[in-house]
């Protein structure tokens, strides 16, 4: 069992070696890392989570193994971190990953079965918070909420230095706040979930309900629903296709406003944001901004910092995994 | 300065007394405690924070010494914790209480030099948390998420059996989530936040609401709205008033749902109601179950727990407060 207070105070030796994965949705990342959180190697591929469990932890024994096998690895690698969606962190399993289709998966024991090194298991919104106050953004904050804006919208939460993690350590499922009561249906079973609205998939949804609202004419429209991605939607918005834009502004205003309501739960130094979907950068950025300085409360408008991300995409999530790690070898 | 971390597991010495007050924005009331959180006498008295706060704290200042003069109270008292809205923790001042008019207060240094013993100060939601866990329903749970329901909204939240207060020691002010966008205004000087429609004055707002858009007939509407309150509502509720009964069940559904988000939030492993309002009973508490069951994530339909404060009105508080004090006086 993983102790669900992990101090992230514990710096661990800079010599030692561990390998951090972060198991997302669409691609999986890896990387060998010193002690002092340096990035040595790194590499990515696929998760083809539809071809089950035990297929892809046979294919990560490999990534990891092949990643390990050139120079200049030079140390022993002492552990693997592994972030993921859905950790049961006080079990240390995998449940019900909605975004993976898998059941209970105690990837913990599959692996060393490939690989005979203790592995430890995080939630990747917690690996990607201690990710980002250990070597990026929120650098030496103590107070910071983490916000994962990917297929699904996640969060990781640092309060007083430690990670909150609740009774299961599923804690900060920010995403599942319902914000519009019988609103849009998420893949969790319920409705009007803030990750229907605010992730890579709630503006693709966004810009389907804008074509329905509003008469601009949009590239979008040409498009069928399931070939659109928040990727394409950049695309077009930079090119000055209006509905693109458009939707990234409602996604923002959402944003914004879950930002506001973050702050006031949580009272926190910081609001970092994180995953794929920040690239869109001020299509989405400016409007989060705006929302939040209109929503939030008077007192947190000086005191309380949005920062965004400016590690690579899940890089976080291999850093504070792989920290993750070591510091609970050592502890 | 108060640390922001209490460890609640660390119990006070059994002879110790200690005076714990709760100021709420109608009533104050306070109480002499033993270590063992025995309440041994207690009182109450009119906040009336209209005449500032230093006319307030010669009042309290005085009733303390009318609650000390008389017997069985035996042993020395040793410390004062005080539970009050809008308390900076790091700062030890109360700053800008709405429901009680005042700017920033040293209330601690002001009652020293009417009381010269340590004082300790504490947020209200925190002080009943504190209580709750210790001597109330949540007794031994180390994951607990405490809404107060009074004149306006406000929380406590313990983690790994820790207070959780964010940076200013203002967190948990779930009060202020933003729910209806562009909905009821809020003391806070914004708009839609979930005390407008959960809380004492909430309730009452919902009822005029209601006088609006349904036909019902309904004792209240001889009522002035300035005259409406949460308690005269409960009694027409009893008599078989359906739109006071209507205000409870939509005031209902409205917690229910807040309570499944914090589920979602906090992952904890009780959510408890105190305050006020719950003395609505059935009327408020059978939709809040409903619409929680309705609203929250299936895998906490059975392991999160809502319980009712079994404590009267303020003493969780006050044992919260009183125990803060010795803790700190034994740190």
């Amino acid at each position: 069992m993983i102790p669900i207070r992990q101090n992230i105070a514990n710096v661990p030796r800079p010599d030692s070696l561990v390998v951090g994965v972060d198991i997302g949705g669409t691609n999986t990342a890896l990387g060998v890392i010193d002690g002092r959180g340096t990035l040595l190697r790194s590499t990515e591929f696929p998760t083809t989570s539809a071809e089950g469990p035990a297929k892809f932890v046979r294919t990560l024994a490999n990534e990891i193994q092949m990643l390990l096998a050139a120079p200049p690895i030079s140390g022993d690698v002492r552990s693997i971190g592994i972030a993921c969606p859905a950790v049961n962190a006080r079990k240390g399993v995998v449940e019900n990953p909605a975004n993976l289709g898998w059941g209970t998966v105690d990837i913990v024991k599959m692996l060393q079965e490939h690989y005979d090194r203790p592995v430890f298991l995080l939630n990747d919104g917690d690996a990607a918070v201690l990710g980002e106050v250990r070597f990026g953004v929120a650098r030496g904050l103590s107070n910071v909420v983490l916000v994962t804006l990917g297929t699904g919208l996640g969060g990781g939460i640092v309060m007083d230095g430690e990670l909150v993690r609740g009774t299961n350590g599923t804690g900060g499922e920010i995403g599942h706040i319902i914000v519009a009561p019988g609103g849009r249906q998420c893949a969790c079973g319920r409705r009007g979930c803030v990750e229907t609205y605010v992730s890579a998939t709630g503006v693709c949804r966004t810009a389907a309900e804008l074509m329905a609202t509003h008469l601009l004419p949009s590239r979008l429209r040409a498009i069928p629903f399931v070939e659109v991605t928040a990727l394409k939607m950049y695309d077009l918005a930079r090119d000055g296709d209006e509905l693109a834009r458009l939707a990234f502004e409602v996604t923002g205003r959402h944003l914004g406003r879950l930002l506001a309501n973050l702050a006031a739960i949580y009272d926190p130094e910081a609001l970092v944001l994180y995953g794929g979907l920040v690239h869109a950068g001020p299509y989405l950025l400016d409007p989060t901004f705006q929302a939040f300085h209109e929503n939030v409360l008077e007192h947190y408008k000086s005191s309380v910092r949005i920062l965004v991300t400016r590690l690579n995409d899940g890089q976080a999530s291999i850093l504070g995994a792989g920290t993750h790690a070591l510091q609970m070898l050592e502890s």
